[in-house]
């Protein structure tokens, strides 16, 4: 109800703030006798952890991994997994001068009227760093659906500002994309926004885009009409991250300027008696259901709220002032993103995958 | 688990296929003691009904709603309401050319291969008609709402492929939403958007486009952080409608071609002593809470999939054919699924605002 | 949470009061290709309907079930089921000398203060029509585990006030149960049974007891620790039905008189290699899973509280007055309150069998 | 899902098996501002802690809380809380010769049945420990409780396999339940069970008896039905814990050997104007939900499983064995199950009590 778990089969729940002792996450419903050891959840922390490049912010958070429970002699045991990251590198301090403040576009406002407290440290629990948790909890099923299913969860940064790199869906890998720091395997493209991020950075400014996200091999049938559509829970998913304000499948808006005859996806047989579509605007789902071609979608992400260009704001009893922000902040979150995007792809396919384990 | 559940407090399930008996809801969670009846209802499912114009489908359906339980001498009792509406003018039998083929776009096959079984008449539960149990819930809802608080709630249809109207927010009226058929209150765009949809509709072909939708008067604290922030849950409920396939809200993806100097949206305090902000990309809503200011969203829908072009598809054994659909189809959704997005916006923010009883 | 769900993989959502217009159920999660038809249905509906003897109320309701939904040509289709029961012998017109009086150990009081409003007739919500719908839903349930595995569930009257009945529950039958109107297989002790009701009918006074259910062939493994242990839910499920006050499981409360020696079950092999124990001190569920043993347990049922002498109550205003009830009723519940306890074991272990082919 | 999780306003998720790293739970849904510290939770856990008497287990667990998130300056903020104890006094080689055995009703065989693996260390998952969780998080509702409402939780030891004591529910508190450390505040019965578990631990054998537990001052209408009436959420929170095997509410088993005329709680109105019942056959609870009497109900445990007398049973390959348990157990566990008891209460009545914030 207070909305920190996500799924129904493979159920997470997060805690922690940012500037708290732990952040971390109980999954209660992840399947026994799955492979599982914190090496394995630390590479996708590492793809999220700050500090990674010169594009990032500078805090230094190590963000090591560790699992409480529900693992034995290094396999699940059908008992909830908790996982914790201790928070190390927390300049609380850093924030004393904003504490009597409402800094614009951030949840300091709404979490104050919503709760009449709030955390003022980091952001607390509306800070990205609620998202390690995610990053740990996608692993987990990442790791599930690597060892039972044959589907491929890629996400890449296909737009910073106005800069678009071009990417084909059908062979993009998470190496190709871990290749330059701003994670769009269009090398091209990817110098511009590195130029762009850099140079924004530098002038106390900031920058959104898009994160494209691409899921192959997935089986026919996944997600469950008429609610809980796949794509209506993927949409909840991506906008349930920091800094998310659209969501798309498919053709997605773009779509709308077609007409039936050009937007729908006419179906054939291929050589391996599959039924396919000969285009994919439905973007792999239709009524809500998976249909076996690739799972397409993007996600908008604003430009990051936190820039060290004055602004002007409220302080907390309401009274009219200027705010020089200052701290270690991403000029673009989209980098760092790109696996938290993965990771609620993750925990959304696996508790559809798991659910149809029922009815399949 | 199945997916024909919304809601937690305010919890809808609905039920019944296009050409079953009836198609209903029951809506666990209405709070005691609201005056309720069908003619209330009613006004909203007329909305939706088929049959309204010249440019929608000339299917006759009168969905006349009937309420089975949960309401004692005109008020609610707090026990579930049963509502239902009667399948009549169904021709099942227009249907019976596509009972072995897989109509593009549709849900034919997934339904198929997800349950080994479907109901062929008419699109069985995937069918566009299921949304008339979401609007008479949708309507309850918005009856309590209205009682007991100021929220209003008002969606339009914005652009019909590039025909956009231009209208104000502020203002806006569902009077003014139904002046015209296609329900844009812009008259000028209106007249426009109705051209194109009569003579695309007489081609044969369909139409997709924009429904954009206004919450005003929402109270700050709406919404769960951190995965049932009020836009992700937003976003669910509305990719949760047939044919949709994007969802953004305040700036969206246009937002991302912003830097966060202009994107920001500063805070000031009003003569009334109300913290407000001076623009709104946010669209309402900040860390996933409401922030005072209107809820904004937008709702894209792709051209409908029932066509009367020629189309290659396959049989349910995999065999390619040719389609040549007929049946009574709208060649542009959008204004009948106005009142569907307004359903089910108050579906979700209904159910925050319950929750927001416990803990405000 | 409002209550009226039962079950979250088949789940089972009920409406509709004593003298509304139907009593029915959804039932979202039910798998799909499941041959079922009213008639099948009807069977279970009949065990639980008034009049079948006389010893039960000579009330009329023929309880007709109708399949609104989910079924197509004679199978389920994944969708939800709707099954509705119209009431007809409602004489509204006997309660209204009831009206402004709160009846001594029913639910007006409790009713009338939680909502503030509460449907006289019958006792609406709160009347044990309700359970129409559980055996309703229960029938689903259980010609799935019929079709799909060789679990048998049988309820029986063990106890009434004083008189016990003495049963193999390792042969015991529906066919056994139903020989007597009473439904206590044991032919001696159904005839003092039904003399002991009748006299006590007679003096317009009521009778409780004890109904002892028995799950055969349960696989191992069926339920979820730790809050949803199967012993915990199968609780759940009986003190949900109305007029209940205890449960225990296996040895109960009479096995608080053993020492661990005596009360724990030593574990053998049996000649086919399976695991089994000796005693069922357990009642077939050890750390609350299904151990393979024969599932055992017993609800205790209070005398029934509408009774034909004179009793001491307040008016709705609260004053105090003297009741005289009249109205057609069961001088003892227990006869047929056994396919409702049966419905809810079968809705119980139903879920806990469809969670299981996910982790099993 | 998996049944880790107990509550859906004010949820608890519990995690953490014997003897890994930690046990803990995660709340979800508790409101902000309530003034909450490591030392107030404390006070709880020491009640449940081994070795508080020379009649429970010598095993040292100092069970020191630690809160990991969800406080900020003393306070809650509305967001998770997380609680943690470490487990120091792990004495995991005591289980080596019984990690290919199963123990004669513990839960050994169930878990290696249904998940495939088990934690064979002290009992994994289904050890006792995990109510270090349960009564952590109670504590953190019964201290919302205090603070808010007058409601009373008290549990004490009723009865000890024959030994009963005399307690008078209206005046007992939790510290006249401490003054003995058999939790049972008739100090003539508490002797005399005392000195029975003493020399049935001397033995080698187990105890088992009943726990009763009184609620005082619970407004009238807490209770969800029909599946989640007051008394059936209570049953199944009860049942859920370890080593229980039956629950009754008011006059439970023994009032079905009364009549209706005499079982009937009949209303009239107290001096203070409010409307109270001369009797409380019904424990508190009328059609599932609260009447403003003392709730009263009673938890059979059975006795304790791990004895010292040598047992038949199989190893997990099948083969017949003898068991000749060691380890440091109690021989009665209902000492310590009493604030186990107390906490499920205060986690049951913390749902209702916010839920009815909305509809009351």
């Amino acid at each position: 109800m207070a909305g920190n778990t996500f799924g129904t089969l493979f159920k997470v729940t997060t805690f922690g703030e940012s500037h708290g002792g732990t952040v971390g996450c109980v999954i209660d419903g992840c399947p026994a006798g799955i492979t599982l050891n914190e090496e394995m959840i630390q590479i996708d922390l590492d793809r999220r952890r700050p500090g990674q490049s010169d594009i990032t912010t500078p805090r230094k958070e190590e963000d090591i991994v560790h699992i409480e429970s529900g693992v034995f002699e290094g396999k699940t045991t059908g008992t909830p997994l908790c996982l914790v990251v201790q928070n190390k590198d927390a300049h609380s301090s850093d924030y004393d001068h904003l504490k009597n403040i409402f800094r614009p576009s951030h949840a300091d406002y709404t979490y104050q009227k919503k709760y009449g407290i709030r955390d003022t440290r980091g952001g607390g629990r509306a800070s990205a760093r609620e998202t390690v948790a995610r990053v740990a909890a996608g692993s987990v099923a990442r790791i599930y659906l690597n060892t039972i299913t044959g589907i491929e969860i890629v996400a890449f940064v296909e737009r910073v500002q106005n800069i678009v790199g071009n990417i084909d869906i059908h062979t993009v890998s998470i190496k190709d994309v871990d290749k330059t720091p701003v994670r769009c395997p269009d090398g091209v493209a990817a110098e511009q926004m590195i130029s762009l991020i850099k140079k924004t950075g530098e002038e106390g400014d900031s920058l959104g885009g898009v994160i494209r996200c691409i899921l192959r091999n997935v089986p026919v049938g996944l997600g469950e009409p008429v609610f809980d559509r796949l794509s209506a829970k993927l949409g909840q998913a991506m906008l349930s991250i920091p800094a998310t304000k659209g969501f798309e499948i498919g053709s997605g808006f773009s779509g709308t300027y077609l007409t039936g005859r050009t937007h729908n996806d006419e179906f054939y047989t291929d050589k391996n008696g599959n039924i396919r579509t000969h285009t994919n605007n439905s973007g792999g789902v239709q009524g809500g259901i998976s249909n076996g071609e690739i799972i397409d979608f993007r996600v908008a992400f604003k430009p990051t709220s936190t820039i060290r260009k004055e602004q002007k704001t409220v302080t907390t009893d309401g009274k009219e002032t200027l705010l020089n922000a200052h701290g270690r902040h991403d000029p673009c979150v989209l980098p760092r993103a790109v696996p938290i995007v993965e990771a609620m792809a993750a925990l959304t396919i696996m508790d559809y995958y798991l659910l149809q384990k029922i009815y399949g």
